[in-house]
């Protein structure tokens, strides 16, 4: 379906690693492509340009695959460190639901699905406020009411960040296709994995009970 | 010295935060502006675009004031999240040196200043092996081995940035002249400060014992 040269792996990539060796990636590359990760869009912001590895013939800008797998590890690691209650994980659109839910189910942190009702983190009068101590976001554009908010009160951003995407107000981008409904599954998976393993609550090559499908939301 | 316009407050920054209240700083403005911290270099590259403020007549770079104190904040959260030995700081350039050293008398942080020996993140059989936690360097230019050793083992990396510095590698950037030696003293002087406040280890207005002056190198 995707053609191999694609994803950046069967040749040099845009800036290889320093010194770099054989990496291994978090999951087989073929995983990685079959869920479409590295399909970006037809529109590249300045902000995504250093997270794209080219631009294919038709337009579309496609992700580093390599720089995917990075973020979703040192992500991993930042969120490991929070108490799990105090992680909000927000997604407004739909295809978000399911793997957040499924991420905050594992990991114990507090999900935001559906439409982020304002002063949720600034209004300590409404009901349902929340102060959490960093905030994990599916898409910027879709989760600006949440993004603003996390930046009002001084609050880590991390998110995830498609080509079409501003990174302004994140503090660590997590480059990925975050349209998709298989990519979406797939990228909840390996961070929640990840943040398991960082935690030490599965082994640092332990894998989840269940597969990246189970994260997928029905369509 | 410095014109106010320079620096970005006294108009609308570039971006302002979504939703912008008055937020208060972590020291004067006219305490950054004194040290300099905003004034960049006459390059600058794509990816500290996002941080400048605004192009001086003469061609001189300048960053968003704004947007160093943000990044020092949440700098300073993510660091509290470490264990204070896993920590190494770096700095290759003289004037890093001192502030460096400072920083990590406070935090309890491992100093790597002047020449970084080949090896010291990954060869194991070095005397002088040491493995982190997280790496925060003070030019990714001049620290360039670090940095490159640090990615090779998947280090998350947080970094000084001035406008004519690449980010690659970099998950955290935090922007800022990090050339002058006064602008050095003030940025790791806030960043230590904001650590121990993060810890709890001085009450959240609370203050060093030392002045900025104190972490300056000596001429």
């Amino acid at each position: 379906m995707f053609e191999t040269e694609d994803i950046g792996l069967n040749e040099q990539p845009v800036t290889p690693r320093p010194g770099e060796k054989v990496i291994e990636l978090l999951v087989p590359v073929d995983k990685y492509l079959s869920a479409g990760v590295h399909i970006g869009t037809h529109i590249c912001t300045k902000f995504m340009e250093p997270f794209v590895y080219r631009v294919r013939s038709d337009g579309l800008y496609i992700l580093d695959v390599r720089k995917i797998d990075d973020r979703l590890r040192i992500a991993g690691k930042f969120l490991a460190r929070y108490e799990p209650a105090k992680i909000a994980v927000v997604s407004v659109r739909q295809y978000g639901k399911k793997p957040v839910s499924k991420m905050c189910q594992y990991i114990g942190c507090k999900t935001f699905t559906g439409r982020f009702l304002p002063g949720t983190f600034t209004n300590p009068s409404l009901k349902w406020y929340y102060e959490p101590d960093i905030v994990l976001l599916t898409d910027p554009r879709a989760d600006a009411q949440a993004l603003k908010e996390a930046a009002e009160i001084g609050l880590p951003i991390v998110s995830f960040a498609d080509t079409d995407n501003k990174t302004d107000f994140i503090d660590l981008v997590i480059p990925g296709n975050n349209k998709g409904r298989k990519s979406l599954a797939l990228l909840y998976w390996i961070l929640t994995r990840q943040v398991l393993r960082e935690r030490g609550a599965i082994p640092p090559n332990g894998d989840l009970p269940e597969q990246p499908t189970e994260f997928e939301a029905e369509v």
